[in-house]
């Protein structure tokens, strides 16, 4: 590899967890070609701001000139709650293609090098089916529970669509035509698995690249579920401070703070993509009192100074709350700028149905009746609860 | 029902060890229409004997004014073994459609109201498939394992597509789009998966029609992988009879008899259909030395006599062989008279490559040296042994 490669090759691994057969890509970049990379979100939920975390590395990619192809595994969100209409689930991947794109701007990359393909536009189609029956009839079920365990919920009575995910999956890496998959190291299983089983059916195993988990802002991995640990990627200002404010930091303790977290994969490189080399990360942190504000150019320093109380909860907090904000900042804009995103967020998350309040039968003729109708909105049945249609057994990628 | 609907609900049920929700078809007869009732059958291996017990069973729905759909699994005779290359697999379900169409016509019964369907003709399509996925969401590995638990072979090490099978047998009921669905009495815990799951997913409930389980001529199940018990349906005369001679029959005990079987399920209900009013069973067996010939309208009276020695091992069998050779001599006729089916019998069922004969090199000038070209065929990598396809562990239905 020339020095060109070799400093995109740095760019495509930073600050991975694990790097499954680097050598496919080192080879791609020797040739001056551009690594095509994928990554997957299956659309049940509402991203939040824990997903600037692959965003931030799939923003990475683009910086070094990959291809990036974003799966909306639409069909995946539609099958993990068949009470979800399939509309729901379709505009809730038009938001996620519009919020994804939005994320990415604010980080500052170019984005003609990405691509978002639906799930269902390929996933239905003879030469994918023929694939997954041919897989199946080769992978043992003990196999495909294995390479699930980590992204699918085992129960007693799972579903067989656990087991057929993976399936899926893996095929995704062929039939998206891409040179290596992107994902959290909890797709680790999954990823082996695919390197294994892929050339079972004759095609070519692929890289792999993986993000460390991160925890959110209550300690554990940020959940969509979990509505404290949650900033809604469109959420105000003041919102987000008030959350990360709330959000738990233990004085003194660096690990498995959340904060920290934001910082070392979210804050800093974003400060490197958006340096003038792309590659010189700075965090300055304002003190209060006339002390000279905190710099950082890497986390090693952070974790110290946190260790030491140098860099207090306080201090760290009001920085995230600063980052994330001015991060979210062009992306609210964005959604205010557009009324076809405003649009297709009210049809993928329909606000719930008000409780009908059960009005007394004064009469029509009481003093201040209205003139003939119930102002009362009357839940409909169309107006399905998001919660309702958020992964559960779902590997949400 | 009216007498009509009567005698074809009659004739519906004969001989089934087992018929699901019977009131199903008795509704669609009551009202004058003609039931569509599916079997099924995995292009894998060759017919034998023993499809005349379900031909037979066919034979009298087609006589009883039923629509009858003939699905040639060909995806899971491809599927059951990915050396079998595709092409193979498409003329084995050629041969399985000129056979059983000849089989069905030397019984005596109008074709015009039967249609073959190839598996690949629609499950791979994307109605099909987003009902695969829909499924298989909904169903639990457990009962699926269940449901499968008698066609499926059940391994430590099982594939996935075992799981898979069930789930797209039920969803054949919908996509064929039947009233009923036939098949022999190992498929009860499918049937009754089909029964619960299909309503699952908004699609009605179907009857089921259950053929018991036959003893073969060795008195197991006629298998098309055991060779002694095993007799082709395109078998000379000389050879059926041999073959015959040479099958289990304890004399006196008529329970597990293969002969006595095929006299039940294949020879009385035969001469039924092929007698004037299509109901009167009657099976003469002659016998030497001037004896009165036995004459015979139903099993029962067979059994009895059977068990007294009165109808011996040697009598019955020269009535099988004969029977089975009545019944093979128009299908044989057929095909002789057939070049396209005996093209593609070539096709189905390659002859195995002959063994090289190394030739010693005595230099191309000895005595009597061909002139350029070695005579000795040279087996093919494409020719592949017809016993690598056959089912493994695919449900044969």
């Amino acid at each position: 590899m020339d020095d060109a490669a070799k400093q995109r090759f740095t760019l495509i691994s930073e600050n991975l967890a694990e790097f499954l057969n680097p050598e496919i890509i080192e080879a791609i970049l020797a040739e001056g070609r551009n690594p095509n990379i994928y990554w997957g979100t299956a659309t049940t939920g509402k991203p939040h701001c824990g997903y600037f975390v692959p965003a931030v590395k799939i923003a990475q990619l683009l910086a070094a000139g990959c291809d990036v192809t974003i799966l909306l595994a639409d069909i995946h969100g539609f099958l993990d709650n068949l009470k979800a209409p399939l509309e729901l689930v379709a505009s809730r991947a038009e938001y996620y293609r519009w919020i994804i794109k939005a994320m990415l701007e604010s980080v500052g990359v170019k984005t003609d090098k990405l691509k978002f393909v639906l799930g269902s536009s390929y996933q239905k189609g003879p030469e994918y089916v023929m694939d997954v029956y041919r897989l199946a009839s080769l992978v043992s079920e003990h196999d495909a529970k294995k390479a699930g365990a980590e992204v699918v919920k085992q129960t007693g009575n799972a579903p067989l669509s656990g087991l057929l995910y993976p399936i899926l999956q893996v095929l995704d890496e062929e039939h998206l035509n891409c040179d290596a998959q992107f994902g959290g190291v909890d797709q680790r299983k999954l990823f082996t698995a695919a390197k294994e089983w892929l050339p079972k059916i004759g095609y070519r195993q692929r890289a792999h690249l993986m993000n460390p988990m991160v925890p959110g802002l209550q300690g554990s991995k940020m959940s969509s579920s979990d509505e404290d640990s949650k900033i809604d990627l469109l959420d105000a200002p003041e919102a987000v401070a008030k959350k990360v404010r709330k959000a738990e930091a233990i004085p003194k303790v660096p690990e498995g703070n959340g904060m920290l977290a934001l910082a070392e994969y979210v804050l800093l490189p974003v400060s490197a993509l958006k340096s003038e080399d792309g590659k010189k990360a700075e965090l300055k942190i304002e003190r209060p009192d006339g002390q000279e504000p905190l710099v950082y150019t890497d986390i090693k320093q952070m974790n110290e100074d946190y260790r030491n109380d140098v860099l207090t909860p306080q201090l760290l907090k009001a920085c995230v709350s600063e980052g994330l904000n001015k991060l979210m900042k062009p992306i609210r804009e964005a959604f205010e700028a557009s009324k076809e995103w405003q649009d297709i967020t009210l049809k993928a998350y329909p606000p719930p149905p008000k409780k009908q309040k059960k009005v007394k039968d004064k009469g029509s003729r009481y003093p201040g009746a209205a003139p003939a109708k119930n102002g009362e909105a009357v839940p409909t049945e169309a107006a399905a609860q998001p919660e309702q249609a958020m992964g559960k057994d779902l590997p949400v990628r």
